[in-house]
């Protein structure tokens, strides 16, 4: 039995099979209509997430299969002090797989250590969120054909956001990437990841502070929102969330064909302007997001 | 495709095909159980309604498709600054067809305009609660076996109460029907109802301060309820809320067919007394509820 | 048509009917999956429960069926002031059986009263909470074989504990059963159990003060949760709830085939290293939860 706690605990083969696994989802999707039938998804939020949630219920029901769970800790019973460990072991009676969110790093991988049915982490705290990272790789290889020779932009938080640092360390695995580092002095990429990820492997990346300079160079541009509830005070939130905002003004600057990615929600760090030109591609990643996961669901239930 | 903001976004026959399917559901509900297997519902509740989410939930699992959403907007990712305008394009892509409450006048025909999927309102503040007309126009037609040639009390709060404005209009696409107006001064229909609506249809109506002088000549009488939350000040909502209650001793002036109807939840308008006389319809409306939705799920997929 | 409010509202007859039928579920869980195909549970859960709510949503789900309600009084109507008797005949036709929690002692029984659908009560305060305890019974007589001729230690906080009343009350009506109350003296057994359940039906019980003298006796140890929300205050919480902890040194006192059983959720009342002693049940009991709940609803549904 196979957990996800983190992006690379799919090796590159396994992590290809389960894209190419999307990708014939993607191709006909009512030939997975049925195969987890009598399969239940338990979907444990402690934190609430419309998106990753309801795309991990639409995952499920896809298959055939049906989905029970909570959507905050309100409603659960971590009100009662009880532990994870304690819940996983519960729900391994009610489900046969399931998606944790968690506000503490690590309860995920806790929860994996005590359970009997396959975890997933959908995202603990400012640590992991594999099944974003496996949306946006199957974004760049279905729309871009690749997950190598790309030079790829990040934009706006790279200090708190994981999905910056979940898709740099997934990417570093594939060869001739290229990193453009963008953000504000105060929200640059930790020093861990720039040395034991980027430096360690040899891997070339720049780090800038202008979006509209680093346009022209760029096949990918990933976005991130500058999320109120990481920063310290209200000053600094407001002080930066507005200062790398992409508008047409500065698409003008990318190639015809470079694409914009985001994890969503979007706040307003892209302008809705942008919203209609078809290299912003943030909707229908969200869209790959629930093939990824129903390839997911498969792969670890082995219904495949 | 098709979207259901208002009560008139359906033509009196598009109306009248609604309600013809939904009288045969109610005939031979199994004929219909396997409808919609493998489509989905989205139920986007940014604010709380036990009924009319599960009233929706029933009549998609009653289809034989599945359910997937959220119950409030807390676990949502409104509260992380999302617009309706994102979170429907992604839903879009979770979901074939969604249902939308939300306390802002507006807010499902905004995403109603950004959907690649059919939009229910599911109620929009005090604006437009379609569902709940069509349900009432069903109670109606299908125990009076009529929509026109009737006298309709509207009794209560009928200033704020979206869903008697709602009803008013519907009606008033059909012939030969006379409003009684019934409520205290300060809770009276509004001026806009009143002069585009009726006056402009050459519609009778009059209005009443006295719900048991309006009793005989009524063939429906609409009970609503004071809601507490419309109130700007506790003192009126005390004040006005217990003098509209029907109670047996009113119900002895109404005639033996006379209905009574009521969107619910019902607080103290109607004495229990009541529920057990067979002119009390408010819960076999309930049920209705669920008919008129399956069918409006049936006509927005178009799978008759 | 049947509610379940109490425990002992079946027979001992149906009783022994329904755990037999949760055992049959055991061995070939697979030829009941379908049995429940276009029924719906509506979960009515006004105070948040995980366990139950999940328990109840895995079980209909087992058996085919599909589930909708609410999992906090928040998102409900009861926030509108909705009596429980109209929201159950509302809900009554949305599904076909329905479980309640309410903190409210007698709420499951007044709804039911007013049901047209089985009412399985999943809680109601201090009181009852059937299923918990078929739950239990389903334990002991699955791993012991036998509901008679058996010495049954409860733990902890027997005060108010509602799932120790409910057990203790079930239990009389099978023969030859030793009680040992195990508690401080601030959380007896209420005088009216002693009296009317163990004294009027000459049941043999001894009330004691240390959980490592009674535990060479026992063939069940009951162990409970001292519910901080139980407490008027905070500091006999914090003094009591301590006290009796069962850890590998009490253990050691036990027969070789004593089964630990509890109700979870757990804080610290057990020690996590009695977890791997084979002697503890009480995830298995969380499982054998589902199995019961398939086998009730099947009754109750008359699905058998």
């Amino acid at each position: 039995m196979k957990h996800i706690i983190s992006p690379t605990d799919l090796t590159v083969s396994e992590l290809n099979e389960l894209l190419e696994l999307s990708e014939e989802i993607i191709q006909n999707p009512k030939m997975f209509s049925d195969v987890c039938r009598g399969r239940k998804l338990a979907t444990l939020f402690y934190e609430p997430s419309t998106r990753t949630r309801l795309s991990f219920e639409a995952a499920m029901i896809n298959l055939g299969g049906s989905v029970l769970g909570f959507s905050s800790a309100d409603s659960s019973s971590a009100a009662k002090g009880e532990s994870v460990a304690d819940t996983i072991r519960v729900i391994s009676s009610y489900a046969d797989i399931c998606a944790i969110r968690h506000p503490k790093e690590g309860a995920p991988y806790v929860a994996s250590t005590y359970s009997s049915i396959p975890v997933i982490n959908a995202g603990d705290g400012g640590h992991n969120h594999p099944t974003q990272t496996f949306t946006d790789l199957l974004t760049i290889k279905n729309l871009k054909g690749r997950l190598h020779s790309l030079t790829i932009g990040f934009c706006g938080d790279l200090k708190f956001g994981r999905t910056v640092h979940s898709l740099i360390n997934a990417l570093a695995r594939y060869e001739n990437i290229n990193y453009v580092l963008i953000s504000p002095e105060e929200l640059r990429v930790p020093t861990y990841i720039r040395e034991e990820v980027l430096d360690a492997n040899q891997i070339p990346y720049e780090e800038v502070r202008s979006l509209e300079d680093a346009m022209p160079k760029l096949d990918i541009l990933y976005m991130t929102r500058v999320q109120r509830e990481r920063f310290f005070n209200e000053e600094d939130y407001i002080r930066l969330k507005d200062i790398y905002i992409l508008d047409m003004k500065k698409m003008a600057h990318a190639k015809n064909d470079m694409l914009v990615l985001h994890p969503l929600p979007r706040v307003n760090e892209i302008a809705t302007e942008v919203d209609d030109d078809p290299r912003a591609v943030y909707f229908k990643q969200a869209e790959f997001g629930v093939y990824v996961r129903m390839a997911l669901i498969m792969k670890l239930l082995e219904v495949v």
